[in-house]
């Protein structure tokens, strides 16, 4: 059984919902849902913020009465466990809906299937799989963490067109235009934490905070920091939360950041650095779905080698700086171009005077 | 006075007619012809090849007897010299036409405005500059030449993600893909000349003939070798034309390659390095519209540093190789970013798996 032109609209119509929570639901998934009886929508919801209703919740109230005998359309395989708020594939049943249009089944191993098999149980027929490849993109930090326990890693650079990000003297600021920058910070804002490393917050002493849109929410700040070096006069230690991973313990830098809304991970690897997959892990243990990492020539180079990164945002700028200054990534010399790591592009196109490549790596074996 | 919907319907027609000769009318610009009654075309033309006719010519044959009285639609001003054809102005107003329209003037500043003068003394009105950008377009080699004594100098190279050209044994094959490497073809049949240096003939051996498209003229090959080291085996001396730029003469070497259709040019700089300003000019000199550039990055960054490029036509690989591998360009470390050469997006797209940029230099102050 195929889905019809008006299954498409109202799912594209509650993808369009879902993407309404693209900066707030962290951790949890962006969820949209349409109530519809034929092509009229009788109503409409999407998830906010954790600890919130659901996308169905907030739809089914919109829908009073007329929810009854209507096709759901959901982006997500609805809940059916008592979480923060009780169960979707439930309240979908109690309101009498007569269909349920499902964009993807829930990525959560230990879940998946629970809620249509409950909707079934109910009687309500289930159909999944309708623009499943855009819910699965708008949730690909989720469903990364839900399946392979690991946040979807983005490692964002901006260099000039012959591939570097700063001079040797360390000036980099600015390489791309504002509307780059702009642009950069929409990806933050996306993003449940940012990483960063030590190196870089000495260099420019960032405050790595979403600042150019409009956000309700500061995604965690990440600093790699294997020697604890970091001063505590560092501009990142604004109050808001920061973590910062170590390789050592130092008691008296964790103190002298007592207060400072500042946690610490010590992840010590055999080289006496932080542990980056170990990292990765740590952080989907804490809810990080989406990482946006803004680093410099080393840890970017450090994560590449040891696969701790799934998609590149690099702004292209239409300048030439010279061979000698600070290249992208520190990557060991190859011999022959089959061992060179391979992306695919996703979207290349103009921000302002710069060039925006997204391209992401094939899956490592 | 403006110019009608209809005038931006045959002049249109008219650069689209202009651009079948783009591979073919080297040393002579590209110009196309439409005859038109209101908005009936009755004759089409344009210039094929030197030495044949030009494209008003073609059309007014094309319309005969009903060019009385039309509209002539020319991408360029048209001739009032005798060259190897007779003027066309004085064709347009034999055949009585009753209006010209014209892209733009002829850049050429020793003749601009001749052709329009003798229309007007024959008492036929003309309008210039109907999608005239878009007529310098077609021909900024031609302008380029006529205005500034040089040909249009477009440096092509292809790269990793990460800005490299090749690894540091050598090995450069392939780092784009065969789309990508077809429209590199596509750019060296329009080229009046092809120019590389010694360096990449050594590592690569190159025959830098155009193959994968269909081409009826092969452009002339330039190699810069400033010791006149080129070894007479290479396979650059497959029989086409190339000319040879040393800064030294060296009668042994000239011998050794005489009859194998190759010139030589001897024009050394203060630092017995090729002057490669004068080699522009000498180039223009010889007919040379536009210039295509597939050289290292020694030759690239001297043509960058001396103020020889143009416009560079980057192909960029959706890899990474590593920071240690060849860099772009041979260009100084700078301490401001201020000093960086800026450029202008100018084309931006995928070619298969690669993507294709172009960008333009600012003009030199």
């Amino acid at each position: 059984m195929g889905f019809s032109a008006l299954d498409h609209q109202h799912m594209a119509r509650a993808l369009q919902l879902a993407e309404q929570g693209l900066c707030t639901t962290t951790p949890n998934p962006r969820v949209g849902c349409v109530i519809a009886q034929g092509d009229t929508i009788v109503g409409e919801g999407w998830h906010r913020r954790a600890g919130e209703a659901h996308a169905e919740v907030h739809a089914l109230r919109a829908a009073g009465a007329k929810a009854q005998g209507a096709t759901a359309y959901v982006t997500l395989e609805p809940c059916a466990h008592h979480g923060r708020t009780p169960p979707c594939a439930d309240a979908l049943i109690a309101a009498k809906v007569a269909r349920v249009v499902i964009a993807m089944g829930d990525p959560n191993p230990l879940v998946a299937g629970q809620g249509i098999a409950r909707l079934e149980q109910a009687g309500i027929p289930t159909q999944v799989g309708l623009l499943g490849a855009e819910a699965v993109e708008l949730n690909l930090g989720f469903v990364s963490r839900m399946t392979r326990s690991r946040p979807w890693v983005r490692l964002k650079a901006a260099t000039s067109l012959d591939g570097k990000t700063a001079l040797n003297n360390g000036v980099s600021q600015w390489i791309t235009g504002s509307a780059a920058r702009a642009d950069g910070h929409r990806w933050r804002a996306r993003a449940c934490a940012i990483l960063t490393g030590f190196g870089t917050v000495r260099a420019d002493d960032p405050l790595l905070t979403v600042r150019d849109v409009p956000c309700s929410r500061q995604p965690l700040r990440v600093l790699v920091d294997a020697r604890f070096e970091v001063s505590p006069t560092a501009r990142l230690f604004n109050g808001d939360p920061v973590l910062v991973v170590t390789a050592v313990s130092n008691p008296e830098k964790a103190t002298a950041l007592a207060g400072r809304n500042v946690d610490t991970l010590q992840l010590p690897n055999a080289h006496d650095k932080v542990d980056l997959p170990a990292l990765l892990s740590a952080l989907a243990q804490r809810g990080v779905n989406e990482l946006h990492v803004e680093a410099g020539f080393k840890l970017n180079g450090s994560l590449l080698r040891e696969n701790c990164v799934d998609e590149l945002l690099l702004y292209t700028a239409p300048m030439l700086v010279g061979d000698s200054a600070q290249g992208l990534f520190n990557l060991p010399e190859l011999t022959s171009l089959e061992h060179a790591r391979q992306l695919e592009w996703r979207d290349v196109r103009l921000i302002g005077k710069d060039v925006r490549l997204i391209g992401r790596f094939q899956p490592a074996d």
